[in-house]
């Protein structure tokens, strides 16, 4: 499976299977189509071999500080969990960050996500603390941070 | 009433109003903290006399199109509306975007927004066309651009 660019013509496919991903769980607000179209050169998907999504990563770089990436968002299809390509796809935005320039990356997540805080940790994230209603009442966060080496 | 640049610690302050300007919708996982922490250079904030949030603007320079800029999220307190004032952050973004090389910017909203796209067409922005499902399922965009003369 190879790593391409996110494109806007993804939108409507990863859109379609995050819902699932996520038990059905509505995520469009989250993750709305400028993502796409404005941060392509570091959004990627994977697709597998039978040309449907396995993977996709979501971000970008931090226009308030020039040392910054941050992810967005990543999602994994669930019969293509435990094949490290969440960790593959993590590696390939490090690396273009650093092609930037930028040499730490950021990341949040639910706190109640134990698996999302166990991957990090194992790429090399430090969770720095627990923001309370980071993004918005009741809505707490990890805030990892990883310097690029 | 100051423009000033949005800040992360404006975050609390502006969700916590957003949410009751819009009707009571969960507005939170549309504008995650990320915006405020990332996109401060072109992101602003204009508080009233009495200290409280009147106006914001979120927006971001494209990372994919270095002629284009992009206009995120725009919200005005309903005892300021008629005051001009979403003009004026519009108008300071373009200022912003146009100093840092852009020749357009876009935005988009829901066509049954009928007050958001009368407002665009004022401010000089082309409607393109009307996407359909292109911020996910049933979830329609006026596709607005704007030359910056």
């Amino acid at each position: 499976m190879q790593i391409r660019h996110a494109e806007p013509a993804d939108y409507g496919r990863v859109i379609g299977r995050v819902n699932a991903w996520w038990g059905g769980r509505e995520m469009a607000p989250m993750l709305p189509r400028l993502f796409f179209v404005h941060f392509e050169g570091t959004s990627y998907v994977l697709d597998d071999e039978d040309g449907q999504l396995a993977a996709f990563l979501i971000g970008f770089l931090s226009q308030t500080d020039p040392e910054e990436a941050y992810v967005h968002f990543v999602g994994v299809a669930p019969e293509h969990r435990g094949e490290g390509l969440g960790r593959r796809l993590y590696e390939r935005f490090f690396e273009d960050a650093r092609g930037h320039g930028r040499t730490r990356v950021r990341s949040v997540t639910s706190p109640a996500n134990e698996e999302s805080v166990a991957f990090h940790k194992a790429l090399g994230f430090e969770a720095e603390r627990v923001a309370h209603d980071y993004d918005g009442p009741g809505e707490d966060r990890v805030l990892f941070v990883k310097p690029l080496g």
